[in-house]
């Protein structure tokens, strides 16, 4: 039963039909905050805060002529052991492609107009730029309109994620997968790469396709080596894309995640800390790491939760604030609070330090790691 | 508004006025299941499964003759930070004692009969068996029949914590307070020492008193000799105890606990590992430590997280359970099956695995480690 004050429905038959979700529990979804309205950047849509029926977290349905669905990126999950893990999951053959260390961006042409959106399905100012800036996408998009190009924004010039890429630099899109609006079908490894070859769109490195017996003694090879680089690890997938995909991740990956969730404890270690030592257990143990190998690895370890906490502590004691700074391009200062307002709108701190030679530092800053480290040192009780 | 099928009161006005705590509110706690009826080993008790007013958990109301209350014993929050807490904390001096591993045990008379409680206020019976057996107590109680014997039960024939002390060897207790029931009002440090030492009653380590403002470096420098022989910590103290002790450990022992919780990663770990790895921050950070002894300190909690997890994988690997065999003393199978039942009631998992030579094996058996390792060994994912 309805009562007279319910919000205006956020659904109508067509959306309910579309998504094939009844539409009383797609209002029941509103009701509890797992979709949303979504109004901003000329856009009327619903956003999946969560999953719901088939729709990942992050699935956007766009009004307009036509109603468009972008469906969110589906979680990868991982491996902690390539074998027998591989075998079980993929009947012949593997595709191993580089998992790039960045952040995933969706990007699809909605009413006419190329928009990027990011992992939550909220459409970031700077990377919708950067994006139609970096990718001359008309072309594919005026052969291709029902396709969504999903990759990964890398390189230093990054808010959220920035890692140097030698081949990338300040900033670069490697797309890893072409999926077709609504269904959210990719396409077969081999395919994708051919097409976007005939746009001169960048895909990510794919490092082998193994017979899947292979598999797991050439992935662990290679993930050493992405790991010596600096690189993060692996994508495995089905060459025909029938199959969910699996990630694998190197020992460097996970220390440098460590570093960097323990330079914010109280903001982030607590999430992040368990399951990066899961990993590195089992990545050694599969391994048949011993001696000082093994040592090597507890080292790292040791050293990507201690120093840096350290560090942050020293600063927090020298009356400075437990705080990243973010570097964006921008062509104004309009541009920058745009971004902070976009920033805001998730939930994350952040302020304007200066923009200067068309850069914008914005600071991201860790008020519990500041708060809490403060009131330590000061000799409040744990 | 009671309801006709209320459970039978477990409290009437005798023990709300003794314990200061409103009939109501007692009614509402036992709903809650804050206390509960504890009706085992000839008692006739409430337990306090949490605090509840000035009530402590592990607080235990005893009923007989006359109604006696044995108050649990109180949480000694910990300092990261030695300066410039202590100072905060403690106006003029500090007493320091020796913090050590084992577990926490409060021995009273009830009734006539010697009990010993654990930290919740269950009664162990293996704990009880061997406190009267250790500790010769029946002159102490029967002069001070108002007190209660805080202390640590140590050693390696010790089914909580077995460490090993060359002072104590298989079984001991070290008394580290005198309370008196009901109020829980400690002697002060001397007091105590000079009564314990007249009954022939073994206290734990007194390490020093010093002014409060040469302590941290005093303490700083006991915590890392204590560290080196494998010791827990200190106990700081004012010494008229009218203050609230504090704790603090060396890295050794949080390496040590780690060590035992990623021996058990998926029952144990994920609460153990945060506040383990932000007291080693604080306290290289107080040390100030640097170069090749920050590195040993890395090594060490890279190493304690990451060599015990591979152990219990390989073993988990060769088929056998992970678990952890704990040793009893005992004369005969009912005394072993009677702490099995204990444990059981404590919701801990374990089988008998034999009896020999006056010694029970005890198998304590960590499920979740046991089945998500094997799920993962065999291709499941994370």
């Amino acid at each position: 039963m309805r009562e007279k004050n319910t919000p205006p429905l956020v659904t109508d038959e067509e959306v309910s039909h579309l998504l094939d979700i009844p539409s009383p529990r797609l209002e029941d979804a509103y009701r509890k905050g797992i979709i949303k309205k979504y109004q901003k950047h000329d856009l009327d849509a619903i956003q999946f805060r969560k999953g719901l029926g088939r729709m990942e977290a992050g699935t956007m349905v766009i009004k307009g002529e036509d109603m468009e669905v972008i469906r969110g990126f589906p979680k990868i999950r991982r491996t902690l052991m390539l074998h027998p893990a591989l075998e079980k999951h993929f009947p012949r053959e593997v595709a191993v492609e580089e998992k790039m260390n960045g952040y995933n961006v969706r990007i699809a042409q909605v009413n006419g107009r190329i928009v990027a959106f990011t992992r939550g399905g909220y459409i970031c100012p700077y990377t919708s730029r950067k994006a139609t800036q970096i990718l001359d996408l008309d072309e594919f998009f005026q052969n291709y309109p029902e396709m969504v190009i999903c990759g990964e924004m890398v390189g230093t010039l990054n808010p959220y994620v920035s890692h140097y890429y030698p081949e990338v630099g300040k900033l670069g899109f490697r797309i890893f997968d072409l999926r077709e609006k609504l269904t959210n079908k990719p396409l077969p490894v081999l395919d994708k790469r051919e097409l976007l070859a005939d746009y001169h769109l960048e895909p990510v490195r794919l490092l082998g396709i193994f017979p899947v017996k292979e598999a797991p003694e050439n992935i662990m090879e290679i993930t050493n080596e992405l790991g010596k680089n600096d690189r993060e690890g692996v994508v495995m997938k089905d060459p025909q894309m029938e199959l969910e995909p699996l990630k694998y991740t190197s020992s460097q990956a996970q220390a440098a995640e460590l570093e960097y969730a323990l330079s914010f404890p109280f903001d982030l270690a607590q999430a992040f800390l368990f399951s990066r030592i899961i990993r590195e257990g089992f990545q050694a143990h599969e391994a048949g790491e011993t001696g000082e190998k093994l040592r090597e690895r507890a080292l790292r370890m040791g050293e990507s939760a201690l120093y840096p906490m350290l560090q942050t502590i020293s600063k927090v004691e020298q009356g400075e604030l437990a705080a990243e700074d973010l570097l964006i391009e921008v062509d104004n200062l309009e541009e920058a609070e745009e971004f902070i307002r976009h920033l805001r709108d998730l939930k994350v701190m952040a302020t304007l330090v200066e923009v200067k030679n068309g850069k914008a530092v914005i600071r991201r800053i860790h008020q519990s790691t500041n708060d809490r480290i403060n009131n330590y040192l000061d000799g409040g009780l744990y």
